[in-house]
């Protein structure tokens, strides 16, 4: 039966079965971090690896017989158009850099990640990073390799995050978040001789899980996360997957001392979830129903849980209510004292516990280490040494071991390289679309402290959400803001904030 | 690399892909019903149409290139032997049933019943047959088909039952079950004329949910499900479900009046739950690793949640708990008076909620008319009058409508004929088995009294559970009590417990 079908509608059919599968994925890694007894773990992985297998096969087999290579041919003489056209380009961009990766290539690096992870596990618990470091030295070989079978034209960074952020170069990345360093450094430290105000520090009190789910619920609900059509549930580690447009599954975690340990991560996975959920069903299986990249689904988590999530006008609607869901102690706290508190800023130890001005010299720590491993001018064994100097020179902490440290994050140990630049760029641009969202929407503010969160929903929806890749993330920030990715409206909007408070 | 396998070797590979993708089916499944939000129901079905056409593919490509043929005619040789001869038995016999349907036949069978079941929902709702009539004698029509399909000797019911319960025939299932309905007609009728016990009705009050919820789980875990190796959630209906024995999952529901409503469903399921952790890991894959028919899997959760679940002995442990975690009303309820409402022997209309005596009638008025209806010496259109007939004729009772008659279960318009004497046949096994446990246990009722249930769990994975499909139902049943299955255990049983009360 397939076979009487024209090329394009073969290629849809056969992507489709591929989302089903990938969306099969989700759900058994949903459930394990949600729900899987311990003992579950093992043929869990089995299950998974033998999915990810066929996913794998599966999608080479889309050249079988050159199903893809004559569509791809097709759309370099322009016989294929339109939303075809978006279909038939980036299917064949990830089969490009899947077929360049020979098949014990990828085994090996599975194989080593894999272990490394649990290397990595024991490293940071005993607080020994010569236990980790010759497994990153195999990744960042590995790593180069890969970008070697690649290919790439000005550094061999370029080939590794053009997989998270498609279009995305070393040099470009570089350039902004230079000029973003450029500008952090001298404001955090500003911002630190100015501020001594004793409001800025945490609230303490015991808040009930119960009542701190009720009422993250109810936050979410009042952003517009779709309630039949996804869920928030408790996990360890906070996270957003979608199975389809229409079962999107957000979680959180929660601590009974640290009301806002779960509020901001919520809001953050709200972000992501409206993003999945703003996405069009009918498009489920092709690269129209898929996100941009990266930095654009950050960009999504970020404005609700920064530049929203943590506004004065957001606030102005949800401080009476929070005040009323926790009278002990919030009802003894003034509106600014409480405003102040959850937009301190204070340099940190741990990225993820860091706040939205200082978490960006995080990400450039890591992005300039990893592009110099890369890049062959570091080497893996000075990294303790790197990472306390850059520490000390951007954030002007002491780092005092490695654990808290070097070894904080999971990614490098997962082969992760390029990733992190994206939650960055995810900060840069959803300042740039809301510079543009405040000038399209009137009354912005007043409509945000009301409670009314449609007027911004409905704008990411035309403008991003339903877009799926039509647009690579490059092209998607010059349409809609009329400029290049920068770090200027970023700066702006801290600047802006945080001299007037 | 799996060419170079032994034939049987690469059976095992292939039938491990397989149960992944089972598995893999369950947990959709499961989450269906426990977590997954309204709007996801038509992508969650098309994913699982997706993986069961995956799965009926690959099983019938286990005969590409003559791999099962060959190693069924090395059984017939006896070449091979031990465990390999069970998992060539038995997957032929699987294999020989699907290849014997052709694929036009399953598909319409899916899509009839698919229909049905919506159309039955409508009936039910409306009370009205008629709507449903013309579905039911379509799928009669299509399991006439199928019987003739897979062939049979006596009756064509013989071919739909072996589905279920393998190596029962028509004709051994109507000797026993008439000997079951011989007994109880007229040991019901002499119940009710003695049974005016004012106790005998249920008890009222208000249960909180999370109150029920965390009694369940205690019941549960004393009896020894491994709550590492397994859940215990919410849905509709109760259920339970595995993916692998190291992850079984149930479910029960809750009435805030009515605590009984839980905790003898989730008794029932935590006995479904046992068998499947009980099963052998290592064997995960193969008929060594499944449960032998649904007939022994119903015995399990039949066992624990009558003849134990119900007995004097359990509760002389459980009362005294239970009264602390609901002391309103049970602190001023009689030991006696609870065991004796628990115990309540009343016919009632609908099947799920009956108790353990009248139960199996509702079963037999099922049975008899499916068995009719498929060697065509009844019709369709008759059946309102022929359920309440019978219904009269054995439980005494009168139907007032057909949504409370021959409308209440969803097994017919599933296409499940032949799978309703498996509920009583569960019953039969469950006190057969449990004769001989009594005679190899010494001090059995001493030790539940004591909320010991290790022996019995030890007897039942020794000689049960860790079986696998080593044996045929009616081989086990056999050589573990040295009879056929028949009436005679359960008959004393029920004479023995309700005649002393």
């Amino acid at each position: 039966m397939k076979k009487s079908l024209k090329p394009i509608e073969e290629l849809k059919v056969r992507l489709k079965e591929i989302a089903h599968l990938v969306s099969i994925s989700a759900i058994l890694s949903w459930d394990q971090e949600v729900h899987m007894p311990s003992k579950g773990a093992d043929v869990r992985a089995e299950s998974l690896s033998y999915l990810s297998g066929l996913i794998h096969s599966s999608f080479i087999a889309l050249d079988t017989n050159g199903l893809l290579s004559t569509l791809k041919k097709d759309l370099d003489t322009k016989k294929v158009k339109g939303n075809d056209a978006v279909i038939v380009r980036e299917t064949w961009k990830d089969y490009e850099r899947q077929h360049k990766l020979s098949e014990s290539f990828v085994k090996e690096l599975s194989s080593v990640t894999s272990k490394a992870q649990n290397v990595w596990i024991e490293a940071r618990k005993k607080n020994d990073f010569k236990l980790f470091q010759p497994w990153l030295e195999k990744i960042i070989k590995l790593k180069q390799q890969e970008a070697e079978m690649i290919g790439y034209k000005d550094s061999p960074y370029d080939a590794l995050i053009d997989q998270y952020e498609p279009g995305m170069t070393a040099g470009e990345a570089a350039k902004i978040l230079n000029d973003l360093k450029d500008f952090l450094i001298p404001f955090i430290a500003h911002l630190k001789t100015n501020t001594k105000d004793a409001s800025r520090l945490k609230v303490k009190g015991k808040f009930l899980k119960e009542k701190q789910i009720a009422f993250n619920h109810f936050i979410s609900k009042a952003l517009g996360f779709d309630f039949d059509a996804g869920k928030l549930d408790v996990s360890t580690h906070p996270f957003s997957t979608n199975f389809h447009p229409h079962d999107v599954r957000i979680t959180t975690r929660y601590k009974e001392d640290d009301l806002f340990h779960s509020i901001g991560s919520t809001i953050h996975e709200v972000g992501h979830g409206l993003y999945e959920q703003g996405i069009t069903g009918k498009h489920f299986g092709t690269p129209l129903g898929e996100s941009v990249s990266l930095g654009i689904h950050e960009s999504q988590s970020r404005m609700w849980e920064n530049i929203i999530g943590k506004s004065k006008s957001f606030w102005k609607y949800f401080y009476p209510k929070l005040q009323k869901q926790f009278p002990e102690p919030y009802k003894k706290i003034s509106f600014d004292s409480f405003y102040n508190t959850i937009n301190t800023v204070q340099p940190t130890l741990i990225r993820t516990e860091s706040d939205e001005v200082t978490y960006n010299l995080h990400i450039i720590v890591r992005f300039e280490i990893e592009k110099e491993l890369i890049e062959g001018s570091i080497e893996v064994k000075d990294l303790p040494y790197i990472w306390k100097s850059k520490m000390k020179q951007y954030l002007g902490i002491s780092i005092p071991n490695d654990t808290l440290g070097v070894l904080q994050d999971v990614h490098w140990s997962a082969g992760l390289i390029g990733y992190f630049p994206t939650y960055s760029f995810g900060n840069l641009y959803s300042a740039q679309f809301y510079d543009t969202i405040k000038k399209t929407i009137p009354n912005l503010d007043r409509e945000i402290s009301k409670g009314n969160f449609a007027p911004i929903l409905l704008w990411l929806r035309k403008n991003i959400h339903s877009k799926g890749k039509t647009y690579r993330a490059g092209e998607l920030v010059k349409k809609i803001t009329g400029e290049d990715l920068n770090s200027k409206y970023f700066t702006e909007y801290l600047e802006h904030k945080y001299k007037t408070t």
